[in-house]
């Protein structure tokens, strides 16, 4: 049978506006991709009675209910009780969580003091299965009454994707008889609709496996998924449409169920054997930060500069006052010599420099928001970029820090095909 | 009175995941300036079945009922017809609207042929005011019905947003007597539940204006908010509050109504006329990256090391080997030797050292990740802090940098006080 589902998410903050109501879009994404439908999003207020309501409503028309929010330790928290409630369900202490709880406050926080409060995490609906929060004290719990499904998750967005993937995924993949597998295609250099009008003619004879795109932060990411009885089936149903992907699509695609396009870079530095350094202006770090997420990174990236003054592009790159005046502080030239300097103090394999203006305003010398050079050098080699990059201050800086991603594994995959 | 609304949104995008209920949030944040209290969020996908129902259920509860998305064209854009059949209304092709139409494919899409399904977005309920859509075809309406407003928006964010300012605001601020106003009052070193503990007897007491915590990122936001017939009546109820408020948490406090930590940190800087430098390891340019989020940084932070080996802290800020045979990598003295470096190096009168264990995994000579050294030097002051940090490689950062900004702050707040 196919299941529907409704998601309710519990917070005065999102009927306020506060923040968007990511939580919602996460499970869905989740839900659809296990082939269970969502009918239907509430968004509720920290008030039982209209709490209650949104979760008769939902009884009366969905076979699984799930909700965020609302497991806190504080007074206005009162999902639990709430959905107790409505299902009939006295809540209980669950000594090994609260054990969970005390362990955490006594180890990490035992300057702050415990309240009672913090306690009342662990009283769960009774005869449930408990959702291990990794990220957080509040766990989530499911349970089955009155013929329903109903899961309850937390709220803050970093605890309710973990949760999805590590407890709500399996829970709910044994209630759906077909297995939903997909991979995740990554692209960088060409925007959404360029990418889907390439692969228009395959997609719209498209039925299992489906493919979808989705845009972020400059980048594009296409979702292949199947529907089928086993993962093998679904792998054989996928393998011939990801070639042909990829082969439409060419050296665009920088990784097939990679994490990002750092991860990658990371990665084919590792397998190369080949060391990094970078020099940064407008970017600020960015780039450096984007490496240094990756667990590792220090293996390959010995580190940096900052160099958001004249002073210090002088001082810790070596970038000559007179190079400066003659072509300019944002320059391919500047880029190159910020490249080469910190490749050079750090003796690493690849040096990237990145100067440009961020923005809002343009610069003294009225170049743009998004201008912006990018300079690699090797012992060798030496090449410097100019992107295409606009939008807003945050926008440019991600962007700016992608490209030098982006021109690092295109490096990297030349030299590994030499 | 005081009005109650509810938002549907309309569009099976959302029940999938594609994207966020961002529509809803804007509407949201709106309808609480306005001091209408929205209790519900429905979204619902595009199916008239189960849009009649979301309608009747909002008719049962709410005075006002904001509708975004299904505007379009297309054949599953049936907002309209929905909602004007639950009220009892007719369809009519307005005129002035279809010429407008017309005009706009004219003109900006000469190329593309205006199918008749365009002029759809023409025809309206009878007797409706009407939303010019100024960036875009589809217009909103309003109409009173059964005792009701009802309102219709696009979908398109950048539609709904631009709508929202130009139409709706001046729409409902006729029906609204109140006015709702709001203070953000930040803080940084202390977990939303604490801080809680130490303002329940205000909270619990308090009705008009209304006090409620948001914990992101290490830090807690506390939302004053007042409701009133005008913004200098709502300010009134609000400056004692806010006030207490402020006395009761003390130097915790580093912002009410800024936008971040390091907001505040380079406007002390600038107010103060004190410039800054820093030296990196485990935040790997994180603690750069948030200085230089905030345009016009530039002005006080002259740039930074990201020395992310020995080999860095070395060549780029003279750590020298003894000092981290000595004393390990991860050490006070060595933190205090990176801030100084890149403090000297620089010319700068603030340096900041980080150096630790971001984990996931502990380091060669055994340490936790979390263990983490942030110093502070200055011309005549050196200072050190090991904070306590934990979770993930990710938090672990973020917190290393928020407590070097926040040591930045007290440092600059204290000065500024002898």
């Amino acid at each position: 049978m196919t299941y529907t589902a409704e998601i309710i998410a519990v917070g005065t903050e999102l009927l306020l506006g506060g923040t968007a109501n990511t939580d919602a879009q996460d499970v869905s994404r989740l839900l659809s991709e296990l082939g269970i439908n969502v009918y239907f999003h509430t968004v509720v207020g920290d008030n039982p009675e209209r709490i209650k309501q949104a979760i008769e409503i939902a009884k009366g028309r969905s076979d699984i209910i799930i909700t965020t929010g609302g497991l806190g330790p504080t007074f206005d928290d009162i999902t639990k009780q709430t959905l107790a409630e409505a299902f009939g369900k006295k809540l209980i202490l669950n000594e090994e969580v609260a054990e969970k709880i005390r362990a955490f406050f006594a180890k990490r926080l035992p300057t702050l003091n415990m309240t009672e409060n913090n306690l009342r995490q662990a009283e769960l609906p009774e005869d449930c299965v408990i959702f291990d929060n990794r990220v957080g004290t509040a766990p989530g719990c499911a349970f089955e009454a009155d013929g329903k499904y109903v899961l309850m998750l937390p709220g803050p967005p970093r605890e309710c994707r973990e949760m999805l993937k590590s407890c709500v995924e399996p829970y709910l993949r044994k209630l759906s008889e077909a297995e939903i597998h997909s991979h995740n295609i990554h692209i960088f250099g060409l925007g959404e609709s360029a990418v889907e009008d390439k692969l228009r003619p395959l997609m719209e004879s498209m039925f299992n496996p489906t493919l979808a795109p989705y845009a972020k932060d400059g980048e594009v990411m296409l979702r292949l998924t199947a529907k089928a009885t086993s993962k093998k089936d679904a792998d054989e149903l996928m393998a011939p449409v990801l070639a042909q992907v990829c082969d439409v699509l060419g050296d665009i695609v920088y990784g097939v169920d990679t994490d990002s396009l750092e991860n990658t870079v990371i990665g084919l530095l590792v397998k190369c054997g080949f060391t990094l350094a970078t020099a940064e202006s407008c970017t600020g770090g960015l780039l450096s930060k984007r490496l240094t997420d990756i667990p590792g990174a220090s293996k390959v990236y010995f580190g940096g500069v900052v160099a958001y003054s004249e002073l210090s592009k002088a001082k810790l790159l070596g970038v000559t006052t007179e190079l400066i005046k003659e072509f300019g502080v944002v320059s391919s030239e500047v880029a190159l010599a910020m490249a080469d300097g910190v490749r050079q103090r750090l003796g690493t394999d690849i040096g990237v420099g990145i100067t440009g203006i961020a923005g809002p305003d343009s610069d003294s010398s009225g170049l743009e928001p998004g201008t912006v050079f990018i300079a690699l050098t090797t012992k060798d080699k030496s090449l410097c970029k100019q992107p295409r990059l606009f939008y807003d201050r945050e926008r440019i800086r991600i962007g700016a820090a992608s490209h030098a991603l982006d021109m690092i594994r295109r490096l990297l995959t030349e030299s590994d095909n030499d």
